[in-house]
């Protein structure tokens, strides 16, 4: 039989899943809703339900799963395959999941965080196939951060590496949720990056955007500001030529640290495209080191939604 | 016969060299002035004097020299051996150091930024002995860096990596040589600090620094402000806790990227011990993510002066 790899990426919002090949071919899919406030027992449950169905599947097809990766939020030590904790879902402090779901399942279980994952999955099958060291950035309302070096996810001394959401641009700058000021995510996630638009908005009331959310109805997102600048909004174009200046400062900083061949960007505010891309390259020449800024492209995340549990699947074959 | 390993650590001021073991024990050193005026082809035949007489010294003691390792400034080819250009010494730009030495001397030879190999030899025989993952700091009048990851010295793909004195940590912020505002450097380099003191002085009439550098002719360094630090001085204990404040932000963010078991700080800054040290360790605990802070330990350089060609020395063994 061929053999074949479970994936698992659980959001706070579903949990997705599939199966797939050694060679990045997608065989099934499942999703089902994360049920935050039915616990944890529940979620493994319905999680043990899905994977015996897509092992069925899967069996059905003359394929063998040789194992299930699980890409979770928050710290986690990859080793053990303990969560230490979820930010956004309560009850699962100090969970063994390794151990649970091996024993669930009888399969090999590796688990890690979910931007990790993300990285690898474009590191296998998407933007980063090719190159050795590699930067995947998700930039959603928080920044998450997987790093690939000489060809594996780097993990630090306590796995707890690649947390570049919190990478300190100003110190003087916007308060972040994890006490300090100016750190990337206080610029490029999404609810910043919508709310400074809101305050942008005060002054500029001839702004596109106001008629379109007034008369329109339409929702504040980092695409309505896309598309407003892409129209010639002056205010939404400065908004994304000083999100890219303050990006370009972060990616610069890594440039210099890291000297990777690539960084991937994915996630909301990543979808503007050349609005975003093009000033930071520019920002990133401007800011690194010659040799280390002509050595790198940044380029945009190939995998969409389904990064995560990709990447889940990939880790099992890495270490399979 | 026993081993051992030529290292030579190529400075704007001095060339210093020695002979080690690979157990770290020092055998012989020696050091000439650079002679930055009288051109490239004079500093490699005095280079070569002196390593043929340090081999024959080591000849008499029963050694066999088994290699020759160089620190040198300014961004290198590690694989080629290959300076691009040294940023304090001319007449060096596009030179390829290895062939020319392998050439004369007829032993393996192996060049590496004078940052990385500083950060090499607290790693084998100083401050970092024992760990697997660690950054070297050198806070001189600039501000280089070294990363070791899982037992090696980190390069990233075109050996620009470790960069870390350009890490942005305020884009508001001092201006610096490379263009950028707010570079750690532009907080912790020697001549930055010393900057910000005699401008904060001006404000400040009854700073014990005045009459130290008036009525007894002393020379501003970080050192005099650290004896008027303790001392009880108010604007030297303020400029110490503010410089740990800025070098805290920075050491978070690479605590946050990299997650390493240790930082190593040396240089002019780091001899100012807890001055500098422990706002710069509570600073971290603040600042950086609760696993990734809990599991760093934040220490002082040992190797002093020699860390430079012993580093040197110690990349022929890591080689051999």
């Amino acid at each position: 039989m061929n053999k074949a790899a479970i994936g698992v990426d659980i959001g706070g919002g579903s949990v997705k899943l599939g199966v797939l090949t050694p060679g990045g071919r997608v065989l099934f899919r499942s999703q089902f809703l994360t049920l935050r406030q039915e616990g944890r027992a529940k979620l493994l449950d319905e999680l043990d339900r899905h994977v015996r169905h897509l092992s069925r599947l899967a069996k059905d097809k003359q394929f063998r799963i040789v194992g299930i990766g699980i890409g979770a939020p928050g710290p986690i030590d990859v080793e053990k395959g303990f969560i230490h904790f979820f930010p956004n879902i309560p009850g699962w402090k100090n969970t063994p999941l390794k151990t649970i779901l091996q024993k669930k399942m009888g399969l090999p279980v590796y688990v890690d965080n979910d931007a990790n994952v993300m990285a690898l999955a474009e590191f296998c099958y998407g933007a980063g196939r090719g190159v050795r060291t590699m930067i995947g950035l998700t930039l959603g309302t928080g920044v998450g951060g997987g790093i690939v070096l000489c060809g594996k996810l780097f993990h630090g001394s306590r796995f707890s590496a690649a947390e570049i959401g919190h990478l300190v641009v100003d110190e003087n700058g916007p308060l972040c949720a994890c006490g300090n000021r100016g750190c990337i995510e206080t610029y490029v996630g999404t609810d910043h990056f919508t709310r400074e638009v809101r305050s942008r908005l005060k002054k500029a009331p001839r702004s596109v955007l106001k008629k379109w959310m007034g008369e329109q109805g339409l929702k504040l997102t980092p695409a309505l500001v896309a598309r407003a600048a892409k129209r010639g909004d002056k205010l939404s174009q400065r908004m994304w030529l000083d999100t890219a200046e303050h990006l370009g400062t972060a990616l610069a900083g890594l440039v210099n640290i890291l000297n990777p061949e690539k960084i991937i960007l994915g996630g909301g505010i990543a979808q503007s495209g050349d609005l975003l891309f093009k000033p930071v390259r520019k920002a990133i020449h401007k800011k690194a080191f010659p040799i280390a800024a002509r050595s790198v492209r940044v380029v945009r995340a190939q995998l969409g939604v389904d990064a995560g549990w990709i990447g889940a699947a990939a880790m099992v074959f890495q270490k399979w």
